[in-house]
């Protein structure tokens, strides 16, 4: 299979979900490598950069793409199967940037209170021992923690005309910022212009859930993705689903409706997958899920509701997709 | 060591947090073994008995206590180690309970629906394989899923004179609903009346997280629980130790709030585990918690947040104690 | 119609509702007029008396009550008429209360920020031309506002068996800070426990809605009140009835969720004042609520939902109360 | 003064803020005189016709604009100013429209319950006497209320890039839905593209506060407003003056948070208007503002907060721009 390679020179970022020329035309069954920059356009380098400073918020959360998907219609479903994730940086930068985060009032949960100090910690990578390394910058303590690569965004263009900034997560994907994004997993999306106008970025070393200071160990990525499609059958929201569990996520505020819209989606796809009566897979879930918080930081909240398919019948998902896609990223390398 | 029996007779079961006398007087360092009848008192033992018409609503979630612990103050620490959980019947069961649950609109998420259709499911125990049965009810599917024991609720009596339903969650524990507290696990409660007065009760053969139905495998539960005290340091919201994880557990609404608070007390034991400043630990704990969420639909949601120890340096909390109990628990047996 | 008096002793206060013997036992149909502290037990009488020096938060909103109600039982209806609110004192006091407020984080909102400087406003009484004097910290300004008394908390033991802090409003009414608890207004609350065992508290000499800052302008009260009871009837959520409107109170969290409540709990009531089927009160109602925020302060959020009487057909409720009691006030003075 | 008048045919209208070309350029100190349909494209004209058949959801919320308005950049500020509604139809619609509202589960708050009756209220106008009348679906009783008109939506082109749904309020107005959009009151909007490109449209005939139902009595509307440009000063929200009440308007979810940030927005107004620190604003404007909830139903929830002029020193904003507004369009006719 050949694999195209695509590096964003600066002015061919997208910041926005929609309302973006495609850079590429692709056909299903392609096979992408594509490097993205950090959330920072690479701006914060040392810790003496400081977000307030070197970080120009309109130009935050860099996207490449979008690529258009040739036969992709409205009503579709584009899956896209993540190969590899790999650092393209020797380090990661995180920062706790005024009014913005889980643990500071913001732009939408407005006080009067002074911001948390501006600051930010870089992680040095190693590459042989796959750690970034903590380091305080109020004291001497480092940890060296091991990288585990993920994909803050992954999006669609939005319906209804709309155009997003890629730093919201909503129906379309885009920044979902769940560390369940990362390689091996497959995403699927509901198309909802021709094309589908996905794109990919904000790549993490690492990254806790709930983002709780709202930068992971953002990093350059490079991103080996699998793209495919599947006529009609579109989620209402994103679903990704790996070799282990079957997973939804749902994105609004407050952190409850996110929950319940993921919740809500695995029922119905377990009525899919199983056959199951609503009641029934309300029942069932509600005994097996787990739900680990994705983001309370961005525009909306996100919420992973996930089932482990080990203690489930077999059921295969879109005509076995994720098991092909799978088989076909084996045989890229 | 000798271990304290006991199993209340119905008249003995407490159905509030606080506002009840003791049922027995221990001192700390005592094992106790008790057992605890399920949410419903029992009420369900078929899939015709319905919650709207066996269940008194006055009667849910009894619970086990409270027990009077000897030399407890205010501002003291009070240590439950959780030994063993053993199901105490050879069923659970589960109840769709009319505007009861996460996806239904509730008494305080109201709304002019129609409830859901009352439905009762009863899960058989198979003790050998340490399974209970999902059966469904609108179609043939039988699933057996792992044994999972875990206490919905753990508490004291709250602060201020409060008294509170045994339904709710706050500082004071209470029904956090969170598969966390199973055996193991060490569960640390800040004292907040002489004597402590805990209990515990709302056993679960197992949960999702969430508790999206608002009822778990419900069960009666034979709990062996050690008590040790640790004289001042109470903290402000539940702490669990396990062997892996540290953990707190925030409830409160929206449940983004309930997230804060977990987070932010993590930040702040960090402080007290590894001399952390506060940015240096919300900046360490946004790149490795977990976040799953416990409960959605109680008086208060429940979220957990919780860093891996695998991941950080060798830190003792309360001396050790953690450790210390599990060395005691395995000489009882 | 003889009238009691009632000036509570500091150990004869109320910092619960619930839990707390009676003061007095009333029959229906008795004028009390009543002496409430503020809420800072007047521990803040100069701007140099700052909330963190002087307040004991262990003793914040004294209540004066309960009240015992012969003839009260679990399913009846309290009415309690306010005829007359007067500052009992010649000032009123306010203060930013670290980490209490709307637009401060909070120990349920929190944040790792610092707290807002904590601040006491004085504003004196000008009884002649009813006025009180707001007069800033940080500058000259000075404006004299109109008097306008109401009471922050009016309300009844809870029911199952809870006890909940004065500061909390809820289903018992409590401390809902709603403007429209002024002289004029018949506030009717379902009775949970024998003889209802109400208190009332938290003079306000005035107060925005919403109560910003989480203090209005806290003063000492002598209030009149006329109490009556209606067999039957409960109220699941407190209702005020005055000249003008018919109003509901929803106190929860989020704050739309006590929107919701309110909303709801109005629809429920035009069903009993007009007829009205609920899809048909639903509509009415969406084309002439007024919905005025009462507090986002406290440990619930208070919103008010009211209809105005003149744009409706005439209706009474339990029996034309309200009229009545009117009359009586009247003939009080 | 010369009146542009415009009536858009069907495929003039817009459907989003941004991402359309303008249908005028104007200069400021226009006025326009606009029709724009209601809600429902004019789609529902009898109780038969339901929403879920008539209704498509494509196209909802049409709006009139956008207008470019001459020399308008980012950072200024477009004021405008409602000289007059008037209902261009003789009959207004509302609707239950399934699965939107606010007292029942949406796509945002979603439940499994079954939807609410689809049912339409046509609201006859009697223009001689200023009213529009409600008629139950479920019974006979018919109320006479007065005619109130507003318009629902009243924005501008976000800034980012982005382009929103006519659904959507939020920093850039939009779907606001606040009856105190009014003749009378002056819109001041911050501007984030050349040109400004605002549009109106959401005509109501009436609306409760907090459009429980999710929709008002829709009718189609002849606006007549005046368009000013204010180099500079772009507010970060929107902010309402008419001649007795300095306004703001937040919008998010929770509810709470919209509240926040009128609250926050109207102290730094205060800031501006009366030279006030912020302690003291916050702390006088919790003493005066009033806070109807606008709209708890759209894709983000509305909150004004507004303080009454004759309790405060005079003031003028801008320059005395509505004042000199209200001066203009006395002129007009």
């Amino acid at each position: 299979m050949d694999v195209v390679e695509f590096q964003p020179a600066f002015e061919e970022y997208a910041f926005t979900f929609g309302g973006v020329a495609p850079v590429r035309r692709v056909a299903p069954g392609s096979a992408l490598r594509l490097w993205s920059d950090d959330a920072f356009c690479g701006a914060l380098r040392a810790v003496t950069d400081l977000s307030s400073e070197k970080v120009d918020l309109r130009y935050v959360n860099p996207q490449t793409g979008p690529f258009y998907v040739e036969g992709a219609e409205p009503g579709d479903t584009l899956a896209l199967h993540l190969v590899s994730l790999e650092p393209a940086r020797d380090w990661g930068a995180s920062a706790h940037i005024p009014f913005f985060g889980g643990m500071t009032s913001t732009d939408r949960v407005v006080t009067l209170q002074d911001p948390l100090p501006d600051t930010t910690y870089i992680y040095e990578l190693n590459r042989a021992r796959g750690t970034v390394t903590f380091a305080a910058r109020h004291g001497d303590l480092r940890i060296d923690l091991p990288v585990e690569p993920m994909l803050g965004t992954v999006g669609v263009a939005p319906a209804g005309g709309e155009v997003r900034s890629s730093l919201v997560p909503d129906r379309f994907g885009g920044n979902m910022d769940t560390p369940q994004m990362r390689a091996g997993a497959t995403c699927y999306l509901g198309v909802n212009v021709d094309g589908a106008l996905f794109s990919v970025g904000d790549g993490h070393y690492r990254q806790g859930e709930g983002e709780a200071c709202g930068t992971a160990v953002e990093g350059a990525m490079t991103t080996t993705v699998l793209v495919e499609l599947v006529k009609g059958g579109a989620p209402p929201w994103p679903r990704i689903e790996d070799d282990t569990h079957w997973m939804t996520v749902g994105s609004s505020r407050p952190l409850e409706d996110a929950w319940r819209i993921g919740q809500s989606e695995l029922v119905h796809w377990f009525g899919e997958l199983y056959g199951l009566h609503a009641m029934d897979a309300y029942q069932l879930l509600s005994q097996i899920t787990e739900a680990p918080i994705a983001n309370v930081v961005d525009a909306n909240y996100s919420a992973v509701v996930k089932a482990r398919k080990a203690l489930l019948p077999t059921a295969a998902a879109y005509g076995g997709l994720h098991e092909e896609l799978r088989r076909r990223a084996a045989s890229l390398f």
